[in-house]
């Protein structure tokens, strides 16, 4: 097949992978930069994970600003280790496109596990376009699925639209709240209250948690469930003590038999997919356009828009119509 | 023109735009639920309005929740209209793709405005996919541009990528911090630290509001700037009782005419209509696909890739190819 190729490095991606599917925690690291980086390599990294890829449970890790995210990862970390389950750590930082790289000012905390080579801890940022999320994300998750990972974490750095991505991508959700974290209705206005399959109150022996534990109860009676759905529970936890951890980690493994026993699981995945192809078939569109037309075409369009000579779906229309 | 066609309601799209242009706030309310619905008439509606957008200036604020968006709009509209100008505001929800409408909690403070004329007020939600922010937006605020608004604001709910997507669609972009929000890198998380045309603190009368300010100083004076660059102006505000209202009034008034001078104004505007023919174009070509391939196929790639006979891009340029 392609284990001839070799990258610049003299590494073909074949030996990466098997390396990778070794546990080689370095061969793990390069695959996922050559992802990261959209290297001319990205094809044949993709098409040599894939047909070792699909046994990892994946669990995105959301919240607002200041829940604990962190903190709650790492002692998942910690517990999911303590059950022999090797693990995989994707803090995404979608937000950052103007630095270029995820701040690292709370993963310190993730150095704990620094030295544990059944532990794979990535930071990852997407640079800054709105599809850069969906597009690595996936392959980067596919790196630590076939590198054997039995859970992997997902952790977004911000709130929003990048958490809904992530909830797209993951078999379960978490979704972290904490006490004091301003009235209910600035946690609703996130978009997050809805997402999740888990709820985690973090930080729940300070005041306040049974007021969290309320509204996050009255929002979940108010969706509609038919008979045999999940219902997602509320864990309390003080992550910087792992307290409550377990209890995460087990309903984390409930939900993985529901997924199976349900059929959510491939649906999930199937849909998943698809979102995938469809990006990747549109982003190798949007270049041939630009391969097509170059960039002048789209500013001669754009000028004529600004100048009310032609609306943007008239423009457009020119574009596809050129193709 | 299209002045004979009539929309289901027997109302034509032109006469819509002509009495929005006369400042009639239903058809103005009429045109952007247009927009908002994704109408059938929404190419017309486009092609209505081209002639007669470009005049406002479009104001993005942006900030974490809690911080008071919606206070500060509110206290400038109130200033703006004292100036005599007209004044649109566009509270837009892209992080709610799932309760599939605004939320209203403090809006209500909006009422003060409702019964002015001159200001237009709408909330939008942008139904749950990632273009959906980037596809309605810029129609709805060519709505209020065409019907003479002088200064639009575009109030984003949640913070990260979607506030980043509307200070891409503004001509100056205000970011609002507050004291007491925890520490200075959870707020630089949220990727927002670095879009700000002008950065505002609002409850400045609140302990720890000079800290904040030279965190903002310290970020800013880390930014590589030219001769002639704009140079952010930090501003202290208490939104509540309007102080300070006024010299955020007077340093986008400054910014305005900064972009005008510098050229920069029609640099982004060229680039944002660059964007929105793109997304339409790209958005145009997903329906191509579904009606060329139908779910069917889409399904069968998919199911090909979570079973590892395929991989995304394989799967991807399959159905580019067949195109």
């Amino acid at each position: 097949m392609t284990r001839s190729k070799k990258s610049r490095q003299g590494v073909s991606v074949d030996d990466l992978v098997d390396r990778a599917r070794k546990g080689d925690p370095r061969a793990v690291a390069r695959l996922i930069s050559l992802v990261e980086d959209a290297s001319p390599l990205l094809r044949e990294v993709s098409a040599g994970l894939a047909p070792y890829a699909g046994n990892a449970q994946i669990v995105g890790i959301t919240g607002p600003p200041g829940v604990g995210k962190s903190t709650s990862t790492s002692a998942l970390v910690a517990t999911l280790r303590k059950t022999g389950q090797r693990v995989g750590v994707l803090a995404v930082d979608p937000s950052s496109p103007f630095t270029g790289g995820a701040l690292l000012g709370d993963r310190v905390r993730m150095q704990d596990h620094a030295t544990d080579p059944e532990v794979y801890i990535r930071s990852m940022a997407t640079r800054g376009h709105l599809g850069g999320l969906a597009w690595a994300t996936p392959q980067a998750l596919r790196v630590l699925d076939a590198a054997g990972c039995d859970v992997i974490l997902v952790e977004t750095v911000g709130v929003g639209q990048s958490e809904i991505a992530i909830a797209g991508q993951a078999d379960s959700t978490l979704v972290l709240m904490s006490p004091g974290m301003g009235d209910g209705i600035q946690a609703a206005k996130a978009g997050i209250l809805e997402i999740g399959d888990i709820y985690v109150i973090n930080k729940a022996d300070r005041e306040g948690a049974n007021q969290v534990r309320r509204e996050i109860r009255t929002m979940l009676s108010l969706a509609e469930r038919d008979e045999g759905d999940w219902r997602p529970p509320i864990v309390q936890t003080v992550a910087i003590k792992s307290e409550g951890i377990d209890e995460v980690v087990e309903k984390l493994s409930d939900h993985r038999a529901w997924l199976s026993e349900s059929g959510e699981l491939q649906r999930r995945r199937v849909r998943r997919a698809r979102d995938e192809i469809e990006t990747i078939a549109v982003t190798s569109l949007r270049s041939r356009f630009a391969d097509l037309h170059g960039d002048e075409r789209l500013d001669e369009l754009a000028e004529a828009v600004i100048t009310g000579q032609s609306d943007p779906y008239a423009a457009a229309d020119q574009l596809v119509a050129s193709m």
